[in-house]
């Protein structure tokens, strides 16, 4: 088997040992420019459109990550009837679901301020809040957002969920659903925090901003672990200004790295992490993608194909 | 009924609306010195010996929270075979896992670096650790330290227990048991973190020491939510120093509050917060109480009851 290899940074030092290690009987090269050999499979991350322009024989081309947003960008670039197929394992959902917990924790909890107060030697106990007042509203209930909502159940937090279309899912037990455009309005205002899990698409690019975050109750949290265009940064800087929005925990940011000049790094009431919600577990990655070739090659169904005209 | 209530502060302000709210067919009175008239029962918080030294009539005891060790320490002002009953509801269970597995996730996920980073606009990714390699240890696993596991364990942590005696819990479902003096060190050497939730008695003050924190893997975490007094605290702070012991996550001191002269204050590797790791509802333990004397009354057996040999 021939598989095509490309990243755009030194990762297929990591990357090479271990999908070679997963994937014994295959030849996997790495990309170099000019290379239009046929390959089988191609395994990449944000490859430029001459990695994949003349591969019309691939039988799948993995995505190595859960947002596909910059493959969709590749256009006529991307090969015609090829499955994409994207990474969205049990390890890195575990991640996001750590990364929710965490910083939902951090506000409920009063974390962030005894951390202040310790700073100066202030010991000084703020009542519990009710959670029955910190509904966590999660946008994307797919494999990530159906663990991010489970992870908080465990918590003790009522969850609500907004969906793009009903679902009937054995994992929402105790998930508030709200479905469409529809119930946006009424899924914002019952949501004390807000994570925003979803894919980015024309739908759903700048789905925060103004408009939408005021409709959150004030004294409200925003968590993106989504992507950077999911957010209007001037909407939410104005409404956190206002005191509207409490604060925002986010990890990714239209340009990253986020600039050091960037305003959001002298506000103290955004928490900025370096998109490490869910960094790629490589051996699980690797393990995975075998298993789906092996699947493919058997002629058998794999989970994670994107919907290219839905957009994940 | 007649009811005696007594505790240390104002708190008094909030507790008696509640307990009257709950409690609407008897009378709850706030105890003065000199009163020794009889009541049915008692609800206290660390009494002076004169609360109870007359009240050999007395149904039962109840202590507005999950460690009874100051009511020990009445000794002979605790009347004879009268039975002291802890609160120690779902509520204070839930908080105490949220605290802990907020904790865990700081030191699992490298939230305390990246917070460091962002004060000076770096950003850097940090390779995620193996949860495999990130064991927790948890001593004590009554209702509280039950919930903590079940909690951790949602979370994709190994958990080990170390209790005193072996039990048969359903609770413990992919809990790893250590029981007693003979797996003490065994237990300590597979936990990454060690948190303590042991109730304090002779048998566990000063536990936590040179001698058993050393056995932890080199750079461990501790996480104290108990009693101060579990803990030899020059022993910790050397530890710290020595890089053995990563970090510290503490709730609870020798003396509290923490005086702002104390060193703990100025260790950056120690997150302090100024025992809050459960705060009682006080609507919770109001109705809770309720329950327990009509039950009392009606002959049934309730929950919480101390062994006094024991101590917890």
């Amino acid at each position: 088997m021939n598989i095509l290899f490309y990243t755009p940074d030194d990762k297929h030092d990591i990357w090479l040992p271990v999908l070679r290690a997963a994937l014994p009987q295959s030849t996997i090269r790495l990309w170099h420019e000019g290379d239009n050999s046929p390959a089988d499979y191609a395994i990449v991350w944000k490859p430029p459109a001459a990695v994949l322009r003349e591969q019309h024989d691939l039988k799948a081309i993995f995505v190595l990550g859960a947002g596909v947003d910059a493959m969709l960008q590749l256009g006529e670039a991307l090969p015609a009837n090829v499955p994409l197929i994207r990474i969205d394992d049990g390890g890195m959902a575990l991640q996001m679901a750590q990364y929710v917990s965490h910083a939902v924790l951090t506000y409920f909890r009063w974390f962030d301020v005894y951390a202040k107060q310790a700073q100066t030697g202030e010991w000084q106990q703020h009542a519990p809040l009710s959670s029955a007042d910190f509904g966590v509203g999660i946008m994307g209930l797919g494999v990530l957002g159906s663990r991010v909502a489970k992870a908080l159940r465990a918590l003790g937090f009522p969850v609500n969920a907004w969906t793009r279309s009903a679902r009937s899912d054995a994992d929402l037990d105790g998930v508030q659903s709200y479905v469409g455009e529809a119930d946006f309005s009424r899924f914002l205002q019952a949501s004390r925090v807000l994570v925003c899990v979803l894919p980015l698409t024309t739908q759903t690019e700048n789905i925060l901003n103004r408009h939408t975050l005021a409709q959150l109750p004030r004294g409200s949290y925003l968590i993106n672990i989504a992507r950077g265009a999911h957010v209007v940064e001037e909407d939410l800087q104005e409404l956190i200004a206002e005191g509207h929005i409490a604060g925002a925990t986010l990890d990714v940011f239209r340009q990253e790295p986020l600039p050091p000049t960037h305003a959001f790094w002298r506000e103290p009431r955004i928490t900025i992490t370096p998109h490490i919600s869910a960094l790629t577990l490589h051996d699980e990655a690797a393990v995975q993608i075998a298993q789906k070739i092996a699947a493919l090659e058997n002629g058998l169904a794999v989970a994670g194909v994107v919907d290219l005209a839905r957009g994940y």
